[in-house]
């Protein structure tokens, strides 16, 4: 059989060998992405399907709108507002089938074969991969503690002229770096004076463990003028409701949005109804912020003490910052002392030691750093996170 | 803004001008594509979606492979088992978003740019538009009251070497018609003769009035050698059970199953868990037989009586099959003694007259026929059927 020439694109065999790690028993892993199914609040949404099937029953188990489910629209619009972005109305969001379907109808609805995308490097997997099967040429912008080096992007945007820059600014996947406010503020300035797209992807924004962030893109673009035009951002009730609900949304300018809506009919109709109004029915009746607490209150003991472990047991063979929201420790193996340097070799010794992590290479779309990689903090309760990072230890001082 | 070159194939105007007519209120409509929400089993529903959180809500709400949710595929199996599919294992079958996903799937995982595809005239329009998103060249194969007319199939097939022939060969939208069984040996004949993909797409097959229609075009693939290998079939919850759970399937030969799962890992992720272990608990209860049993009933009794209103009030102005299962009814206007043979015009009569349906010519990918219309029978009772037809011949009969 001959397939479509875009399949060619997308070597996915560094994703299957990720999988492979992930599968073993008895492991202790921070190799997911996903956060903690035990923090779900599923009485919360046992009432919110309830009541969506007792009240809305047709609306739920029908056809919907491609845009998305009218009540669910207007939650999220509130949501948003609750969280300082203002001016957004329920008419200016697309309901997505998860963010990651976000990212495909901004694939879709942009990029021809050939066209360039900039990205962080490193950046969300599945990013690459989907912008790829579109024919992108994906080019990687370097990022540093503070998010994306805006000096350098600016240089990339000039040479390259991409169809648009794809940013996860808050509590980055997998760097866990938050960019700064100035900085901020310039990709805005930036998006006006090379007239590019900026996509925020933000599904872990609200996952922050003491001061909140700076403000999303979407929030602080109300204040550089004419960068609301060049803005697309994505939002999740993933990371912090439940990811199995496949909620997602985007913000986009409304002729990139009708456009999204037109390829997104074509895609799959709409967002399961059953979901949307579940979803729509939980966020009325008020329980989110109770849940955001409890879950930031544990994934923020749990980054702690990955972090303590983390000092304790691998001293200076590792360097990272602690991270202050979202799921994700990046590492760094320093190679000080003549201490193993290449984690691929560290993520097998790991294995073998019964701990699984995801080793940081694939997460570049160019110039692939070996010497990180990835840990969740979100699913490990604290006792597995210092045994894991115990094994961690015990992996790195193994003899090859 | 500058968007992918993708979007000039696809000419939306015509979907929008539908739209249009479905929304004015007192209208009564035989335009929608969907099943009646009075239909629905919302306390089956209730009932599995409360199981499901009760026994198994960490898979429910969370992440889940790309493949689909196994207690779904198993159940999804088992189902095409007893309508006689034999040999489709739970491993074989992915679950998506809806079978418009699946249909999407197909476009990404086979054509490129230039590729042709042959659909049946008339045919889905989302089909028509999902497959020209990706490129393709949609050529049309003429039909008949017994599906596509499979000596012409043949020379369209050898004349344009097409990427995949896309049917429906069971209660066709819009059409109506149903695939003879001679035929559809035929169907899978050609697959194995001219090495081209066959996608059967089957959401309406279960919705037979008095007798089953002939096995599907999957289930008689075990009788024709090799046919197998050139088979996709794409099935569906959404027209008996709920579209807004939004699940579909897709059975394909492995190599384009694996890359249909490589693509859906970057369109969606996966499709709702919370919606696919509410199915799966749905179809384990054993509720699916009775509900399609009442379902049957009432869309039959709905059929006969659209049927009957047609001949006694439009006559020798139209003809059409009665048909024996699905949703719709194709009218053609045959312009007998000079009556209007336009559907277009027809269609801006009848809306002046409170009812609307959909014309014909936006189903065709070429060579639209002007003069052929569809009525849904699904969503209006029966009174209001026959108050429709009657407003319907007023139309006809209205001075232009």
């Amino acid at each position: 059989m001959q397939f479509a020439e875009r399949l060619n694109n997308v070597e996915t065999s560094a994703i299957r060998e990720l999988f492979k790690l992930l599968g073993k028993p008895g492991i202790i892993s921070f190799a997911g992405g996903f956060p903690d199914s035990a923090m779900f609040d599923v009485a919360g949404i046992r009432a919110a399907t309830e009541a969506a099937l007792t009240e809305e029953a047709g609306g739920a188990l029908q056809y919907g709108a491609t845009e998305g489910y009218q009540p669910l629209r207007e939650q999220l619009a509130a949501l948003m507002s609750a969280k300082g972005v203002t001016g957004v109305a329920p008419t200016d969001l697309l309901v997505t089938t998860g963010s990651q379907q976000a990212l495909d109808l901004l694939g879709k609805t942009m990029i021809s074969p050939g066209d360039k995308v900039i990205v962080e490097g490193p950046t969300f997997l599945a990013t690459i991969q989907c912008f790829r099967l579109y024919g992108a040429e994906v080019i990687s912008a370097p990022i540093d503690d503070h998010g994306v080096d805006v000096e350098q992007l600016e240089k990339l945007i000039a040479e390259h002229k991409p169809k648009l820059v794809y940013l996860i600014p808050t509590f980055g996947n997998p760097s866990g770096a938050t960019l700064s406010l100035e900085r901020r503020r310039k990709v805005l300035e930036l998006a006006v004076k090379y007239q590019t797209l900026v996509v925020e992807d933000d599904p872990y924004g609200d996952l922050y463990f003491d001061a909140a962030p700076p403000p999303s893109l979407l929030a602080l673009s109300f204040e550089v003028p004419g960068s609301r035009e060049w803005l697309a951002h994505c939002g999740s009730l993933s990371k912090v409701l439940s990811p199995g609900l496949r909620i997602g949304w985007l913000v986009a300018p409304a002729e990139l949005r009708d456009r999204a809506v037109m390829c997104k009919q074509f895609s799959d109709a709409h967002t399961s109804t059953f979901a949307q109004a579940t979803a729509a029915q939980y966020l009325r009746a008020g329980h989110m912020p109770a849940t955001l607490a409890k879950v930031r209150a544990v994934y923020a003991e749990r980054a702690r003490a990955m972090g303590a472990a983390l000092q304790r047991e691998l001293g200076d063979a590792v360097s990272f910052v602690a991270p202050q929201g979202g799921l994700f420790l990046w590492v760094k193996l320093t190679g000080a002392r003549g201490q193993l340097q290449d984690a691929n070799v560290l993520a097998q010794r790991a294995i073998a030691q019964g701990v699984a992590f995801v080793p940081g290479a694939p997460f570049f779309a160019q110039n692939p750093d070996v010497s990180t990689f990835r840990l969740s903090f979100a699913t490990a309760d604290v006792a597995k996170i210092e045994d894991g990072i115990a094994r961690l230890g015990q992996a790195l001082r193994a003899q090859a």
